[in-house]
């Protein structure tokens, strides 16, 4: 029996859309009211958790779709799963949520398993982690960790503070406060408060009129496709983008102390970055004495087919941190090196530490996905995937353009050749049953569970075909 | 019968510390262990929640303390309190945890009902919220929300971005990303993010080796206790800090956006600021079109006797923007004015837009607040406790020096002449069965739960005669 049916045994055969527009009129009236009290402009529909089955989300009106986005990419097993379920009514569990703890002060007895478990999913060449909440909080935090551990380094692990940064620190100024940046790259995404904000760069409606630090964006590759029929174009675009990194690294006005990747640009297009590419910049940070991180926020946790993305590069030695959030529901940072851990406590400190609720979450999906073989199957069903769209390709050469994502699992892209096109095909997709995102101005990407299997990817290449036929 | 009582039948009736040391020997054991994946280093004792209930926290030596520091301050109605247990086992928990929602984009029926029980709940004269994670989370949603209605006042609500700001933002350049400042006070605690940090200013090692946005901080009152007896002398102080804000603002090198300010400086040394200081804040802030930001992450939810410390001072008309965490432990803030809802959607928002699982506990925590009537209890009792001290103060003027919190409920505070004996009367106290916390470098704060009765005030008083007579 499939893992899908295991799960949800009564979980939907077909999407189901029974309103004539997308919000229907429940979705209307409920988000009418939400909107008196809450940013409901957003919102695609309301929807009804405690209907939701699977890889079936449903809304106020009983429409029922298949889940091709998944919460903005962070559900990892699908809606109502039953083993989550059983961890959230787990006595740890009501424990996190009333007694939440102060867990740098107070650590519970629950803590130590917990993290063992989250542990075991860590990517290779990691083997410690640092709590946060959120996928931006998690790259702050991460940022937080490479400052220290840069400017420890200037400084020496073991050397007090001097008594001149003591005192300026307080005034937001060197040597205390030093001027110190992260470089990230154009289209990149990595969060919306103010350091993660100053890295993020994929649309100005995320950043206008919030101040920012003066932190450089490189160029990130942009590759011709299908990739095996554009080998020597695509390196050449690597070796463009990897001048322009080093470039800014040793020209930038303010000393760069860490870069941070993501391993495929997903909010920013779908970007895929090659083994060669994030091997290079190993080398060059290691060269340079820059901290190497790796954004698997979005592209962590199985989607690719691997547990964390960048695995498939195998960069060695392991990058110096990776941050994860969304589908592991828990947030943070996994580390190896030991000098990533301050040289004094409380200086990587905050009243929670982290989320102990949904670090039991994130156990519970680590091994679920272990004990289920789920990166086995969401390979096998990509691939599947993967092949039916290359035959819509085929047939609607225009209507598929860059192709991305072959080999990575479900994590799957291609673009429209207008955004005004991009955005009919996702809305007639939700009246034909599916639900999917786009990122970017002219893409499409697919982020289903990881309980995805090729039944599902059947009825959604069915919708899809009717809708592009339809364009 | 006393609410503690109808909560917690089998609370304990006295501490017992049954280990010679704290940490006892299997605290020790499993903070050692503890300490290969987490940094164990802050902890005082590995703590048991399992036994933990009401206001006594249970330490893994079966140790059990009186607690008057509550996770920093963030437990509002005991451990394991029944009514949040209930809430906890609750099937919009369950799907809270097991299905989150990107709130935005796919807003759940259950988000309304639980944002109308957090908003009956909301400071005088604020009847919106936006929801974030934790107090620094909620301070930078705060900020951002300030930037964005200082630029639209200079821009025009309904005006568009132009070329240049959309094309400079993506360089982290002027004018897309304005050089814009957020005046906060020296001592003030406000998170440990980049621009929540960058208005912190308590202690050093908060903030060492981090950049930070040039902000400007100003003097918070530091006031002659007690007060009734040092009016001019604190009128005078509070005038001289007004100028310097008001300087401050006039003629700080970036335009002053916004003020965040704590009613009661908390992590800063439980410095209090009066209604006189406050309102005319509101009048400065008014007078120059600056955002006014009450932070009562610490000091909100009823520990002062009020349900937001703020209330004491009746700010007219009421201030901008309200933040929250802690005891609440959902995050955000609080609002009013329609202008901060920013004119276009996406701009105030994230994959999550705040934790439903703990918006859910916040709405349980105002329900029993207000139906218990825990704010006209916690008055009571901090009348109650403040009288005891008081007494102790007569006895050992040198160990209870600038007495602060009379008529605040029983958020309370003091001084002892040295860091050394502040920090040996907080072990003393452990010793003899209380939970304490210090703040700043020579004060005592206590923070109990809202179900602290004078049962538990005789307690700890008694305990603190003892470990002062030690001293």
């Amino acid at each position: 029996m499939s893992v899908a049916s295991q799960y949800y045994p009564n979980e939907p055969t077909v999407p189901v859309v029974q309103t004539s527009a997308i919000p229907g009129p429940e979705s209307v009236k409920g988000l009418e009211a939400l909107g008196k009290v809450f940013d409901a402009r957003p919102a695609y529909f309301l929807a009804d958790y405690e209907k939701s089955l699977g890889n079936y989300i449903v809304d106020a009106d009983g429409n029922s779709y298949l889940d091709l986005y998944a919460q903005i990419a962070s559900i990892a097993l699908g809606y109502n799963n039953p083993k989550l379920i059983e961890a959230a009514k787990s006595p740890e569990m009501i424990r996190a949520l009333v007694d939440r703890p102060a867990l740098g002060n107070f650590p519970s007895r629950d803590l130590e398993p917990i993290l063992k478990k989250i542990l075991k999913f860590a990517p290779k060449g990691q083997d410690k982690v640092w709590s946060g909440l959120s996928g931006a909080d998690a790259n702050e935090l991460a940022f937080k960790a490479a400052f220290m551990y840069y400017r420890s380094k200037e400084r020496g692990y073991h050397k007090e503070f001097s008594t001149e940064e003591n005192t300026s620190v307080m005034r937001n100024a060197e040597p205390g406060s030093p001027h110190l940046a992260v470089l990230s790259f154009k289209k990149a995404f990595h969060g919306r408060l103010f350091a993660s904000g100053s890295v993020t760069c994929s649309k100005p409606i995320h950043k206008l009129d919030f101040p920012a630090f003066e932190w450089p964006h490189a160029e990130y590759p942009h590759y011709q496709y299908p990739l095996a029929e554009n080998e020597a174009a695509n390196r050449a675009e690597d070796d463009r983008c990897l001048k322009i990194v080093e470039d800014l690294i040793k020209s930038w006005s303010i000393p760069v102390a860490a870069l941070i990747i993501e391993p495929i640009q997903s909010e920013g297009g779908d970007n895929h970055a090659s083994k060669y590419f994030l091997q290079a910049l190993r080398d060059l940070t290691s060269k340079l004495g820059v901290v190497y991180i790796i954004d698997e926020v979005q592209t962590g946790v199985g989607a690719t087919g691997k547990a964390w993305c960048h695995e498939w590069a195998d960069i060695q030695p392991p990058v110096d941190l990776v941050t994860f959030s969304k589908k592991f529901q828990s947030a943070g940072y996994f580390f190896h090196d030991t000098l990533f851990v301050p040289n004094k406590p409380y200086r990587q400190f905050n009243t929670w530490c982290g989320e102990p609720a949904r670090m039991i979450i994130a156990g519970a999906i680590a091994q679920e996905v272990q004990e289920k073989n789920l990166l086995e199957q969401c390979s096998r069903v990509g691939d599947y995937l993967f092949a039916k769209l290359e035959a819509l390709r085929s047939k609607y050469p225009q209507k598929f353009q860059r192709l991305r994502g072959q080999s990575r699992g479900t994590f799957i892209a291609w673009d429209l050749p207008t955004g005004a096109e991009r955005d009919a095909l996702l809305k007639s997709l939700k009246l034909n049953g599916c639900n999917v995102g786009g990122c970017a101005e002219l893409s499409v990407r697919l982020r289903p569970t990881l309980t995805f299997e090729e039944k599902h990817a059947d009825i959604f290449i069915e919708a899809l075909a009717k809708s592009v036929s339809e364009l």
